[in-house]
């Protein structure tokens, strides 16, 4: 084994210099300073201010960098400061790494020398209960009232590789290699393994930040910041709950029209229980909230952090595909079946090559070939068969994206092949991905695919799935952007008296009187059936003849909600003699549960029939405010839990999109001989129940099922519905 | 960067000399050669022949190894030989790797030396269609006839890292660590990339076999010969096909009750389309047959390469756990929900600790530390705490594993903390994972934990997934076995007799009629609602007299098997002129469709009110033999696919768990006020099913929807029923 020197390379090489975004942007001064200061910076690796301080100095900081210490005359070599205040210039950054007493008194130091951002390293902060959230407020005053903007407390600290300014203010051991992808992880401790995760794949970063307990800058602060970041064409996120879901919303989904961003949103286990009373709160999952609003923002998650740099590499190196139509090029048939399988599995498809493709292919492809797709070349294929078939493939109309696969046999160099591929895709604007299997001589191969920007994983099935993300976000680009429409037939005042509160109750958490909630319905266009109370058997009786026959009579109650759990509705009641018995009997039912007194009366309805029985409901979520979901309803609903859930307001797109996403959607459709249902009105239900609740924030929960939708053009009508307030 | 020597541990010092094993079984000449000849071995690396020879030299093979060539006198430096039958003594092993067509010549040669078992590297055979599928035949006639065994042809070759043995029988460029792990490989392709990636994270392999087109050896019988192999203790597998999945499934049944099998089972959009006229045939996806196979046979399944090594570190290590409760103990909040949030999605459970062990980790945990599950220790946790720790977590009750979390902060040593891991879980019997984020210093603690055989992994999720992988495989070992049990009130015969084909009709497919599937139901003791058959309007009506009302008239037809869609089924008829009227209708409504010639006639039916619907489904898969499904009956079936399946013969125990399996389970229960369901009598009907598929092979399809299950002990009976045979 002989002993290469090591080269090591300046990253000042690497790219370009690049300094003009950098300035007069609200996060310049913590992101791409000029001069920083090290506040708390020691003599002694192994120190959060020795490393910082050491990282600081070692990886190409193109400004000055003053340490900062109460004794020390110099600090690694460098001439040390007593106080901020005796620097020879004004930083524009100071890291401040001192113990908590001292961080707030520091703070005030910075704001009088005219530092603009300070990172906090040091931790006992909000994250350790209410003494340091105290704390932790004291220095956010100071901090705005000195107009700085502050990382931290309790933070990894920063670092951007762009080579015109070279920051490492973290005391991570590892410095990624430069490129697109920025990094924002709510964990310091994740971003370590995070920052060498990315060194070992070789995933090139242009700026990491740990935002630690984000008393000032946020996660959405840096999707910001990085909107309009050239360095930066791929956004990942490691967060563990998001402080304004809302303001994440709006400025993710228009980020995510300018470039990807990729999460892994962790704290499923920590997010409070939801009260859980109806149907909707117990249908919604504690992830759901999060789901719905990274669906919506076309934030793409992922389970692992693997994931996450998988679909990275793919997005930060090539443009997002057409469509989810792949080709696989292989010289082994075992991976190509793998491949197959993880693209079907992932929801991609293998389409046929067009006849002229295949026609090409067995040109110069040996018989044992297959010019199929997966197209398999066998182990005797050159480099210049991956070449031309490549060419071809990406050349093919049926062909949206091509994984290029490759199993070292004895003959080929696989340095070769890498070459070919990269010249099999000039010109194109289709994805392509590669998957060098065995270790043989890959290592230049993998350099070299790397030099081509094409995305290289060690098995078939990660590059199916970042394929899938990438298919994913493809999909989202193309999509039109939704509205929240206008609405005819809205009348927010009427339902606003509906429901005020009376003087005595007020604030009080109710259920809706089922006349109130017809009047709500009523209010906001949605159509409910022709419905009388009625308190006694003859009155019963009365109410079904004026609406006519058949009925549904339905029990009426305060206290018991699931009336139809205790025997309180019977439908199909077709003439005066069944009402009156079905009347006792409901009595009868509950006096035998010893629940007589809960009944005060029933709803005497008009049976609505036929039609698809669907669901729609609202739940209220402590943080992301509420949750509206749609399904096939009647027991459908709670026994397959066949709901999507969006968050609130509802686009028409969002409406649309939420029919087609059940997976009963066929029921839609009219099954087995059963009518259509009418799909704009039950989209444009769902606008309506979307405006309610925006409207009226005292609606905590909300439920209709059914709502039978009727033909299209026919309408939907909701059947029974239960309405809590608070 | 100093050049260190490199130190070339020979494998003989890591293992003990284990001979005795190899000796006297099926497979022992080509897995435990004592002398191998390679038959084309090669001057020149780079080619097949080649590469073999030298691998055969270079990994410490125990025995002697002749090269065999045409005309060399040496090769490789070793003594050739022109011909096997001149070799100075008799080999156990020929390795072949000459063109295709001298192999049938060769392999008779072999047989003539005395050879014991080939392995044929050569390509050419049944991979590339019928020619190479003669071939292939005549190669393995000559085999058999000779009483060799033999593996391949078109493989990779067989690896047996014992170092009593020390073969290294492939063309592949990594030799991997010795170690506990079997590996299988049905593509040579996925094998190469397989020794790699076991070689880079350091997992110890037994032997490797790459079976190619499996002519004479396959996976069943790698599974019977590792069944007892001391060296192996758990399996993996990579298969694209199963050649004989009875025997798989007998064979896999008996061995993971004595070391887990894990699978990647590719292959799925090769499968061929199966027969998709019934309701059974068309839920059953392509895959669902493998996954009830594999499933019955204690096999788990992963979806991939790295998911099938994460799993056998971990269970090549570690003791299966006795159950699903984790433990998470960490020094850095981030990971511990990472790692708390993977463990809940792959459905393990974090408990809550006994209050012993909280007050424990109390008295020595910072006051900052969490000592609730997961156990944070925060960074300034020391090797100590981990030690202490981690005793305290493994003797908790409420705890089955532990997953031991680190992310080296700058005070604390890896390599301190990775000992005190070792230390800590001295003498438990409860599994244990780590993982050691970031790389700072941790070589030598992954070197030490892997010593003390605590596998580790980089990202929490990974530990989690390979964690309810084990788990699964505890649960399975601590179920008692299924047995299939005898069953009162069969009679095959009578059976036979109803659906024996007439002279005529002999071996054609067919829908029974209504009375053959009633007389078949009977004869296997399935209850079904009693039924008159009319093809008159007063025929019906007289047959609902002598049934006694309410009735339901079913459409009988050869041609409409979907009778719901065309209108051919009315339900709750409750007197004489319903009935009438019903039979107009139903002959009416096929009139409008033109239909009218396929009505033979109603079935006039008891109707059977109330209980739970289910469904019972069988169809045949062309490889696996029958499937039978289990559901929730009604629409629901095909809307909701919410149907368990099973290979046939179902055990007792495969029966109860199908009904437990159903995403509706809840229906079964009661659901809503309903009565719930006799699902002793469901699973006794799944299992007479069962038993009436596997007497009556000519049975194609089968569907019984709705089976009404009443109130338990009350009984099934099968309303509607549709049978094909063939």
């Amino acid at each position: 084994m002989s002993s290469a020197p090591v080269l090591v390379q300046s990253p000042m090489s690497k790219l370009p210099v690049r300094e003009s975004h950098c300035e007069g942007r609200p996060l310049s001064a913590l992101l791409c300073p000029r001069s920083v200061a090290v506040i708390g910076a020691s003599r002694s690796r192994g120190q959060l201010g020795g490393e910082i301080f050491h990282n600081m100095l070692a990886n190409g900081f193109t400004g000055a960098v003053y340490p900062v210490h109460p004794e020390a005359r110099s600090i690694q070599g460098v001439r040390a400061y007593k106080s901020v205040l005796e620097l020879p210039e004004p930083v524009d950054l100071a890291v401040v790494v001192v113990p908590k007493g001292a961080v707030a008194r520091v703070a005030e130091e910075c704001a009088a020398a005219g530092v603009k951002g300070i990172v906090v390293i040091s931790a006992g902060f909000a994250e350790v209960g209410e003494v340091g959230k105290t704390l932790q407020d004291e220095l956010l005053a100071k901090v705005r009232a000195a107009g700085m903007r502050m990382i931290g407390p309790n933070c990894l600290g920063v670092i951007n590789t762009n080579p015109a300014v070279g920051l490492n203010a973290t005391f991570a051991p590892s410095w990624p290699p430069a490129g697109k992808v920025a990094f924002c992880s709510q964990s310091g401790a994740v971003g370590v393994a995070i920052l060498d995760f990315a060194k070992q794949l070789g995933i090139g970063i242009s700026q990491f930040v740990s935002i630690g307990n984000k008393a000032d800058v946020s996660g959405n602060d840096l999707l910001e910041h990085w909107e309009d970041d050239p360095n930066t064409s791929v956004i990942l996120l490691y967060l563990e709950s998001f402080g304004n879901p809302r303001r994440f919303m709006k400025v993710a989904r228009r980020v995510s029209r300018k470039k990807p961003i990729l999460i892994v949103k962790s704290g499923r286990t920590a997010a409070g229980a939801r009260a859980a009373s109806s149907h909707t709160g117990a249908l919604a999952g504690l992830d759901v909230a999060v789901d719905a609003l990274l669906g919506q923002a076309g934030v793409l998650r992922v389970g692992t952090i693997e994931e996450l740099f998988d679909a990275a590499m793919l997005l930060s190196n090539q443009p997002a595909p057409a469509g989810n139509r792949v080709a696989i090029l292989t010289n082994a048939g075992g991976p190509g079946i793998m491949a197959a399988d993880a693209c079907e599995s992932n929801g991609l498809v293998l389409p046929p090559l067009t006849p002229q493709t295949e026609r090409a292919l067995r040109e110069f492809l040996p018989k044992e070939a297959s010019t199929r797709n997966p197209v398999d070349m066998v182990a005797s294929a050159t480099p210049d068969f991956y070449n031309r078939a490549l060419s071809l493939l990406l050349a093919d109309e049926n062909v949206d994206s091509v994984i290029s696969l490759f199993v070292p046999p004895l003959i080929t160099a696989p340095l070769e092949v890498a070459r070919a591929v990269r010249r099999g895709m000039a010109g194109t604007n289709k994805p392509v991905l590669s998957c060098f299997m065995g270790a043989n001589g890959v290592p230049e191969a993998l350099e070299t695919l790397r030099e081509g920007r094409i995305p290289s994983y060690t098995f078939p099935e990660s590059a199916a799935m970042a394929l899938a993300r990438a298919v994913r976000y493809g999909q989202w680009l193309a999509r039109p952007e939704g509205t929240v429409p206008e609405l005819a037939n809205i009348a927010p005042d009427r339902a606003r008296k509906a429901i005020a509160f009376g003087p005595g109750a007020e604030r009080q958490e109710r259920w809706l009187r089922p006349d109130e909630v017809r009047e709500l319905l009523a209010a906001y266009g949605i159509q409910a059936p022709r419905t009388l109370f009625a308190s006694s058997e003859q009155g019963a009786v009365d109410a079904a003849r004026q609406i006519g026959f058949p009925v549904a009579l339905k029990l009426v109650s305060d206290t018991l909600t699931h009336k139809s759990d205790v025997g309180g509705v019977v439908l199909g009641l077709e003439d005066a003699d069944s009402v009156g018995e079905a009347y006792r009997a409901i009595g009868e039912r509950l006096s035998r549960r010893g629940l007589q007194d809960q009944m005060d009366g029933v709803m005497v309805q008009e049976m609505v029939r036929g039609g698809v029985e669907a669901f729609v409901g609202v739940t209220q979520d402590p943080l992301y405010g509420p949750l509206i979901g749609f399904g096939i309803g009647g027991v459908n609903v709670e026994v397959w839990k066949d709901v999507v859930f969006r968050v609130h307001p509802l686009t028409d797109r969002d409406a649309r999109e939420m029919l087609e996403q059940i997976r009963g959607v066929k029921l839609l459709d009219g099954y087995r001989g059963a009518a259509p249902a009418d799909r704009e009105a039950l989209a444009d239900a769902l606008l309506r129940v979307s405006r309610m609740v925006g409207d009226l924030p005292e609606i905590r929960e909300l439920d209709i099922n059914p709502l039978i939708a009727r033909r299209p053009g026919k309408g939907v009508i909701a059947v029974d519905a239960r309405i809590r307030v608070g």
